[in-house]
């Protein structure tokens, strides 16, 4: 059941109400493959440069389920970084500071090992970025896009040709609004699917998210949690989980050679939810990594109860 | 099974982006009882002014299962008249004007053949009135209030004193952050049980809702439409929906005899969140006047498959 994820591995400066994390590891990738490393074996397609110290490493290597194969290391370069700033209102999120380091340079290459990966997650970095490693893998069982406003603003010719190839997107309520117009987010999501994807999860961060899917909807309320110190790659960390979730299902129930059902999709929103829940609760990938399977499954069963109607 | 409400009728007057309503039927008791008539007989405790005709009452005539013994009419005063508009962002909505009319008088009294009520509904009003109502059903098998900002602000004392005494009560993420002094929903949540009600049901509008229960916690997304055209009364539709169904499945369950348990509250999350959709899609209370059963049950059933996980 091999997963592949590109995106972006981040040096991450980050300031919220609750503290403050000087160069952490962070970025969509890691996230995301991090997360979904609980439910599937995931494999990285990532760059990162000379800067990437021992400690940041291991890090990532706390996630035994992670292969680094494809993670290039550009001694000359540097590591993309980024610095934000959480206000009060964990809604609003200041960019400080962004250098690109790698992103700037030719995107990371796919090692050939690596082409028998049937779940292609293509987490947020550049659309045209994004299209040429999907063409690499014309054998796949489902693949899906984040973006972000960026793109949305500045590569929207790239981004709907990318559209056009994936069978799902999962973006912000904000990101949908601001790609079809549309501030309803069923009715974004519906524009979506005119685009070309079979279905779009709509990410509402603490009220939940939303699946509009060519078979039919979906909606899940957030994990009610008190505990949020640092929301950086909830987002990210969702798509993993949801991710992770369809890989071992659609392996497991179909070896692999049906289509990816409407319904292994929404099972995978509590996935998502419930990972994204573990996340937010320290800096980094710092609860992800002390995470136990009891804790995640007890958790999930909790949530399950929470939204169980007769 | 007899449910009462009291709060207020009111002729309103509301534009929308889609459009304006003039002198229509609305106010916080008016919605509640429509709604909860879908699940049980409503008993109505209100006052309305001289000026309150025979085409608004007729609206109300649309709801047979809707009691209006205990609807005073005072032919020398003027029914309580609300002027609001809604801007494009539909969280935001302006009081034009407020003419307090009846409101501004003596309560009404609650009718000798109503004191048999087990079901209290205390909708939004001032919380003197909502207590002195509750002081005359000593035998209730439950009690549920509703609140709102203006009474969080000037009549915090006696908002407190009606909190010990009610079993729930039903308000917005924002009127439970006021009240409280949290942001974080569940940490409002718990605190309010803290000042003596059993349960805590936290509105948040297109966003869904989350109850904080000494016995568990529930969270359901809302509906997901793209019908919005007049949000007003979605909030006490919601309360009334919850309670018809509590009121229903309690008498039915337990003959009246045994407490009301935090399963039948979150079931009824699930009514009061459908019957709310179908408010929000015409302006008063057109849409629920023209509500058929199956079109009731439908949805319901429509929702439970959204949020259903394995």
């Amino acid at each position: 059941m091999p997963l592949i994820v590109t995106g972006t591995i981040g040096i991450d400066t980050i300031e919220t109400p609750f503290g403050k994390a000087d160069q952490v590891l962070g970025g969509s990738c890691t996230y995301f493959a991090a997360a979904a490393s609980f439910f599937a074996p995931v494999r990285m397609v990532a760059a990162v440069g000379g800067d990437f110290d021992d400690h940041t490493r291991s890090t990532l290597a706390r996630f035994p389920n992670v292969c680094v194969v494809g993670l290039e290391t550009r001694s000359d370069s540097k590591t993309f970084a980024w610095g934000g700033k959480y206000l009060n209102n964990w809604n609003t999120r200041e960019t400080i500071f962004t250098e690109l380091g790698v992103l700037a340079e030719a995107p990371p290459l796919t090692p050939e090992e690596y082409r028998d990966s049937k779940y292609v997650f293509l987490a947020n970095s550049h659309p045209s970025v994004q299209l040429d490693l999907l063409k690499g893998f014309p054998d796949r069982a489902i693949a899906v896009a984040d973006t972000m406003d960026l793109w949305i603003d500045t590569a929207k010719t790239e981004l709907l040709a990318l559209l056009a190839e994936v069978d799902g997107v999962v973006l912000n309520d904000q990101e949908a609004a601001q790609l079809t117009g549309h501030q309803n987010p069923l009715t974004a999501g519906k524009a979506i699917l005119e685009l070309g994807p079979t279905f779009a999860v709509i990410k509402k961060g603490e009220h939940g998210c939303l699946l509009v899917h060519r078979d039919g909807m979906a909606a899940l309320p957030a994990y009610p949690t008190e505990t949020v110190n640092d929301p950086t790659g909830a987002g990210d960390s969702f798509g993993g989980g949801m991710m992770g979730h369809i890989a071992r299902t659609h392996s497991a129930e179909h070896f692999g050679s049906e289509p990816v059902t409407f319904n292994m999709i929404r099972q995978g929103l509590a996935f998502g939810t419930i990972i994204a829940s573990f996340t937010v609760e320290a800096f980094s990938l710092e609860r992800l990594a002390a995470l136990t399977e009891s804790e995640l499954m007890g958790r999930l069963e909790e949530f399950k109860t929470m939204v169980a109607l007769d």
